[in-house]
């Protein structure tokens, strides 16, 4: 059956019972919910301080057709948006999606995707409130999502990296990249590799959990690398008008990708984008903090130093200066 | 100059100050905001209760590229937004855009579409706070926006229609309509006609000072007309399980569609979308005061009666009755 059988009201009908079926009524945002989909506007009662983001993933741009899993596409559509959370160090709450569909989808193919989207929405008790279906030729996916701070101090941003502070990233980098080499070049890998590295490329796990330890422990300064590891340093740097020190020795590469990318692994690692983990600054004893109580590898890799923010330094394992790439991924530029 | 020759950080930052360039700091918008663009997430501080709504408008579902004007589409794009939160008897706040481009997209058109989006934002002192721009091969323009409610008591929804309240219109229906004829089939009609059409259809006036009106004087029940009168009234009729008698004669046509098309004018008023006019319900008192103080016509066009949503009831002026069609916009479906 595809989704011009029924019509843009059936569907919304059917995705409607399918983000209501079993909800947990309990959840923080469940509960402050005043007006769920079914009118013109979403309404509910707003937690401390508001956060909003968007991302999107758009057909022939983040995916192509021929190779796209739906139930993939759903959950990394609201993923992303729960990492810029994370990052901001909030709390999810409120999600709304706008889907863009050919008329010829499979209705089925639409339910995958929502599915998808609302297990990870009920992992982190986020409530799928509001959206817009529309018919398009081309398949996009539009996440906006709404997520609470209880206090404007507490925030993770950008513009509070402080020279002497340690930089430190959550879980492994590049994984995502090979990801997408074997999904673009079908490179042949292990088995258990293979699903390493698809896993990071499809279902990145958003930090929320390891952000809130940041938030606790007293970190002020996060950005969730998507672009990859430089590009989002960058970011860091210029709204904080400092430099860093990179030591790639440091970098956290996982067993996998140094097997079978022995000679790319740590380029992977410094220019790939999508990893979606943490990178964030503090001084060594609140990573010290952090690390120790999270479930997953925390990383030191180098350090926030006083400079010119495109002066980033990288240093080799035996100290040698290398000549860092612009490389991170930007949208509408041809690649170099 | 093309957005590739400056790719999206350049675009983002030329944007960015666009979005900022003497700004009103004294809305109540701009006080609360804690964080702007350039963050992983918007940051505010929330006032009464929460209302959000998204819309996009689709290159070849709502505009084609040949006939693209990008003023037209910024101001849309936020103008049927502004519509939903009208709907709800909300006022506007935030506004989130995100924006997918061609990479042979001109700057300056990008300029155009946000250039209208921040005056019509301003207008209705509402922020343009964070967002997303995409390379892609189609054009999409999708606004989340956030407003306020004081009270959820004093919401405007679609299911508190009760029997022996009147039906209401604010504006014109069918201008729109009219609008989009001239667009796709270069109908000919006289100059000032043409200018009220195309206004209608290109920069239909949100209704947020009259939603704000049916507020303050009582009014329970309301939508916003996107998809045509008829189809927008039976979201109200199934939502309030109720029915309604609408007289045909007394829809609101002005006099240059009476001129232009006078085979068609009630057609396209009943029918015809995106006009963004409120429909309402309210005892005819209650509607008689929101008239007096209202600066646009407010017509009464039916009643609410009790019966079967499906059982719409139209009549002409002998009191005949005319089989209603179903006939609204609905995605993924094909024209009859």
């Amino acid at each position: 059956m595809k989704v011009s059988d029924i019509g843009e009201c059936q569907l919304i009908d059917q995705l409607n019972k399918l983000l209501h079926q079993g909800t947990d009524e309990t959840t923080p945002a469940r509960q402050n919910l005043i007006l769920d989909i079914g009118d013109d506007a979403a309404v509910f009662r707003p937690q401390g301080y508001q956060l909003v983001t968007v991302d999107s993933l758009i057909e022939n741009v983040h995916f192509n057709r021929s190779m796209l899993n739906w139930a993939d596409l759903g959950y990394k559509a609201l993923a992303i948006n729960l990492s810029d959370i994370a990052a901001m160090g909030g709390v999810p709450q409120y999600a709304i999606v706008n889907i863009d569909l050919p008329p010829d989808t499979l209705v089925s193919s639409v339910t995958d995707c929502y599915n998808a989207m609302r297990s990870l929405a009920d992992k982190y008790q986020t409530a799928i409130i509001a959206g817009d279906t529309n018919q398009s030729s081309l398949i996009n996916l539009a996440v906006t999502l709404l997520g609470s701070a209880e206090n404007p101090d507490k925030l993770l941003t950008r513009n509070t990296a402080l020279p002497g502070q340690k930089i430190a990233v959550t879980g492994y980098l590049g994984n995502a990249a090979a990801g997408l080499d074997m999904l673009l070049n079908q490179t042949k890998v292990p088995d258990e590799s293979r699903e390493i590295f698809c896993r990071s490329f499809y279902r990145p796990e958003p930090r929320i959990n390891e952000a809130r330890l940041l938030v606790k422990e007293g970190a002020r300064c996060c950005i969730d690398i998507s672009d990859g590891l430089a590009a989002d340093l960058l970011h860091i740097l210029r709204q904080s008008r400092v430099s860093a020190r990179i030591e790639l020795e440091r970098l956290p590469v996982h067993p996998s990708l140094r097997l079978c990318y022995p000679l790319q692994a740590q380029h992977m690692a410094l220019y790939g984008g999508e990893d979606y983990e943490l990178l964030f600054t503090a001084p060594a004893k609140v990573i010290e903090q952090i690390s120790a109580q999270s479930g997953i590898p925390v990383t030191i890799i180098g350090e926030i130093i006083p400079g010119k923010p495109d002066e980033l330094k990288l240093v080799d394992k035996d100290g040698r200066a290398l000549q860092p790439e612009k490389n991170g991924w930007e949208h509408f530029k041809k690649p170099k």
